[in-house]
């Protein structure tokens, strides 16, 4: 049967991690879960397919964004996540013995089907960190401050998380004059501001018909902010003054900023942005995001905030929750960008060249003494049968340490070992050879 | 906007973790992923969506078992990968620059899109190795070495890896007098063996015109098995020798079974099967299954093969591969019914009770001191108010260390550590914290 030739490629959108890059990103993840441990968060997994209107909610409109499955007959219709919150609220009213409050970590992969644009991957792992079940304002600050001994564990120095409370939106209609059902508009517009900057922001809120005083009162409002989060709670104040829900919000702010410099968070690393909305989503209360200073085009690399009613979706009663996701992928990108990724061609410690047909079972031995001793170690398979080419491939992947154990070395029961980096090579018995190269890797290790 | 309130539920096929399962889950990757590691295998990550054709190599009947997604204007259809090695062929392909042998491992979930079945998984984690470009024996040998170290480092003891080669089947037409063609309803028949037993094997050959003296001839074949590998190899030749097929599958598996032994693999752990097929898949030289002795209809927790044509469909010259895949999905599930899991309420290891609103900032800088002390630690953020319901909370999940900061351990500068299982408390100074609790958490571990 001869079958059509497949290109190897992938669609756009989407990406592969070759080991060089993997094992950083691994690094990355697993830097990130110690973190979310210390703070007392537990693991939890969930499938990457959930029912359709567990995602949407029920609300049609919100297919589009979505990247549905194919079914079986009787299969209700499924498709893949977009985030981590919404599989966690479904998590926390399905199963209503879990202690309250949960605090969950969870790494996964999340899909957008959207269309294919420049730069925007459709499928990128998240790795978030949530509160369910706790009104404390405690809480978020929690959250703020496991961000950001998140991004300072990965070597992050500049970079500045946005802080922000819907409360202070729900305040706008009545202290801007507009009606409550306009609110949505204003948050849909402010989501635009990062990208296309403040003219379309006008744009869009003259669109919706608001009037040019209600325009600027709004843009006012934003443009709040100051040195310091005080000055800018004092300003918000004066041009507020009365607004009992603006001061509900600003209350809330002023508690998040005392919790989170308690818990080391400085104040250089985070402010108060008046335009960060994250969209129409779930969010009720203080809403996240963080930018790299550098790169501020990369967008957003941890944002979250507060949902305290996203669960009620699940008909069951109220269950506040506060949560934050990292974008890994894209703070990959950022780090990348910064020349903070060293790409590792190979994990391996240790090779043993493999080029006497006689010595295969010697040379099979010592790598498996060597793996005992916890080295990581290959054995050299390929098709090069020299000595030189094998060396050529364990030099070009870095591999630390090369052992050569021909019929010499079995005869006189020992191997050589090569230590690249210093250029030494000693002769050692294989009784001592995991010792040894542990050994070289050591001294390795104390020269970084 | 009122909307209908959604059933919380996962459709069949899908499962959760939940913490107490996931965290048991995630120290067994943890522990499969070193001992890949010590095998010099480096980590890979490709997505979960591929282009259909990737997966199918073009041929429309494969579409069945497969999950198709939605897709965009301007998009190739799309789909759920189902494994890891043919991802693993597209890489391999797409990126000639890769140094060969390749050896990577990979962690991912996989779908099939199939109907739900009880007690089937249709999304589940694998946990792949596999050796790309080497055709080496000892490749197929270190194989399987990692998948029995895989095992008895997960704490297995009573498992059994089977092994066959597909030159075997080879090798059948010949030696059984029946067309070449006819050999795929051979391997099509054997894998019902498990299930349904020797009867549909046979009916199922009957079926496919094969004569009573060819299935005679066949059942013959398969049932040879002795106490020894070595009688197993002797029994096959006897019974067809003067085939070169035959005798040049038996000397790659008795190659096979020296190099195993040299790495360590105890003979007790595995035997040769010679109705191991792994169905109508990529496979051409060894084969591998793993049942679990003591469960055995949980079916093949560890299976894979050599598959030195895969790369050919993306039009690359032969690469020749060996890898096997780790079910952990289901090694979870029967080491769950075997008892070894231990179900762990909670990773956190220090509670701070949190009962006086005049001691939060107090009880924040202690928390922080513990965390910077790498003491995995939370602070009671739920509803109850008192210090007993929140104890109760704390003993509920297991945490072993509580601490209890309230006005009069502020005005004292101290905290009270419980030793919840010891049942002892002492007043600490809160600069002291961090190393007491340590060194309560220290004896615990001791204790064990």
């Amino acid at each position: 049967m001869k079958r059509k030739i497949i290109k190897p490629s992938l669609a756009s959108g989407f990406r592969d991690y070759l080991p060089d890059e993997m094992a950083e990103f691994q690094r990355m993840t697993d830097i990130i879960r110690g973190v979310f441990e210390r703070y007392g968060f537990s693991p939890l997994d969930t499938p990457g397919i959930e029912r359709l209107e567990i995602l949407t909610g029920g609300d049609k409109n919100f297919k589009k964004q979505i990247f549905t499955t194919s079914k079986e007959r009787g299969d209700v219709p499924l498709a893949l996540r977009f985030d981590l919150t919404v599989p966690l609220a479904r998590v926390a009213a399905q199963y209503p013995a879990l202690k309250k409050p949960f605090k969950r970590y969870q790494f996964g992969k999340v899909w957008r089907g959207e269309k294919a644009q420049a730069g925007r991957l459709r499928e990128f792992l998240q790795c978030d960190v949530d509160i369910v079940g706790s009104r404390s304002g405690m809480a978020d600050a929690e959250i703020i401050s496991v961000a950001y001994e998140t991004l300072k564990a990965l070597g992050m120095e500049n970079f500045t998380i946005k802080i922000n409370n819907r409360k202070l939106f729900d305040a706008l209609p009545e202290a801007v004059s507009f009606p409550e059902k306009k609110k949505e508009s204003v948050i849909r517009a402010l989501d635009k501001l990062d990208k296309t900057g403040w003219k379309s922001v006008r744009d869009s809120l003259r669109a919706d018909k608001f009037t040019k005083k209600q325009i600027d009162k709004i843009a006012d409002f934003v443009a709040t902010g100051a040195v310091s989060s005080r000055e800018t709670f004092a300003a918000l104040r004066r041009k507020f003054s009365g607004s009992l829900k603006m001061e509900s919000g600003i209350a809330e702010m002023e508690n998040l900023a005392k919790n989170i410099s308690v818990l080391g968070v400085p104040e250089s690393a985070w402010k108060i942005d008046l335009s960060v909305a994250r969209g129409l989503g779930y969010y009720t209360g203080s809403v996240f995001e963080t930018i790299i200073n550098d790169i501020p085009g990369i967008g957003s690399v941890c944002g979250g905030g507060r949902y305290d009613n996203l669960v009620e979706r699940f008909g069951q009663a109220s269950l506040p929750a506060v949560g934050i996701s990292v974008g890994i992928a894209r703070l990959f990108t950022a780090m990348t960008e910064l020349g903070m990724i060293k790409k590792r061609p190979a994990l391996t410690e240790a090779i043993i060249l493999n080029f006497d047909a006689a010595c295969e079972e010697y040379v099979q031995s010592i790598a498996s003494d060597l793996r005992k001793g916890d080295v990581r170690t290959e054995i050299y398979l390929g098709n090069e049968e020299t000595l030189k080419g094998q060396l050529a491939y364990a030099l070009n992947r870095e591999i630390p340490v090369v052992l050569v154990a021909g019929s010499d070395e079995k005869a006189r029961n020992t191997v050589q070992i090569k230590n690249i980096a210093a250029r030494i090579q000693t002769e050692t018995s294989i009784k001592d050879a995991a010792r040894k190269v542990k050994e070289v890797l050591g001294k390795k290790v104390l020269m970084i």
